[in-house]
């Protein structure tokens, strides 16, 4: 035991984190030692308050701190577009493009039978309830372009279609920016396959 | 604000840490979401600990949450060696060496004229006052190799000249598992300056 314990404490808090690393932990715990005490006490508070007060909207699943969340409540939102996601990050990066007006639904997950997350551990019947009572048009299904995703993007669109609202899926293609040259088989033959006439 | 605020909060409290930019921010507040709120309050309560538990030690200087520090009070320890470094952070490097049973004195900091860091902003008021009580035979300084560093231990060796006590430097040279074809002109020119017979 080379540290005071309040330091080894701080470290091994901050090991636990991802990507950082028993050095950078230090470092960090050292660093939090040089900081005003407000600054580590609203550091301290934001962490207990971050894992205490937010929850999951009980409407859409996106994470909120009140519920139902700011984006389910916006009376300025189109109510005849959903658009399902994995994760509450997926919203951030969506409301971020700052394009899309409709509403989301977080799923907060993917199926996925290698790690025994089934159709039941999503939250999807909850999706399908928006489904029966909301004047919903267009299902925009935005899991990722992964096996996990595809998946569910299959699973939710063969759930949905007896009820015949439309299910879209995002495009896959290249990104923007990027160079053909690098692009891996898979994307471009989705980019191929989604070719559009101009 | 795309976050909800108790999200916002965390992320601005982390990028006040070094080395994190707004993405690694927003990565690790979501990673606080899913761990234990166990582990959250513990991280919480070991940040505000840290800050307000540790003091210098009044003896050494070195940071401890009783004062004086375990080193200080270790009566197992050679009273007639101080080893002067700039920071608490080198006590642990030389701790972890296993190999000096001697006592430290921490700088906290080095002078440098440049930063308007002059030797009274340095801890060394306190190691004069130490090598009049103490048994103290000899004084290494353990300053880094630094421009700054190499004027501290210059301004504390010419100090403590008139006592009488044996002060030395620690070994500049180039560093073990190093490869002389890198060494930088400087290093290189201090180990041979530094040559020992065999």
């Amino acid at each position: 035991m080379y540290y005071p314990e309040p330091i080894s404490k701080l470290v091994d808090s901050f090991t636990k984190l991802p990507g950082i690393g028993p050095k950078t932990a230090v470092r960090l715990a050292f660093f939090v030692l040089s900081m005003e005490e407000d600054d580590v006490l609203e550091f301290g508070k934001a962490l207990v308050n971050a894992k205490r007060e937010l929850t999951h909207c009980s409407n859409c699943g996106h994470i909120t701190d009140k519920d139902p969340c700011n984006i389910c409540t916006d009376p300025n939102r189109d109510n005849t577009l959903i658009c399902v996601v994995q994760d509450p990050k997926d919203v951030i990066a969506m409301e971020k493009m700052k394009d899309f007006q409709g509403r989301y639904h977080v799923l907060n997950g993917a199926i996925s039978p290698m790690d025994g997350i089934g159709p039941e551990d999503i939250n999807v019947t909850s999706l399908i309830e928006r489904l029966k009572d909301e004047e919903v048009e267009e299902l925009i299904l935005a899991t990722n372009p992964t096996v996990e995703g595809e998946a569910t993007a299959m699973y939710i669109s063969r759930l949905v279609r007896p009820s015949g609202i439309r299910t879209t899926r995002i495009a896959h293609g290249l990104p923007v920016g990027g160079d053909l040259e690098y692009a891996d088989e898979v994307t471009l033959s989705k980019a191929m396959e989604g070719r559009r006439d101009l």
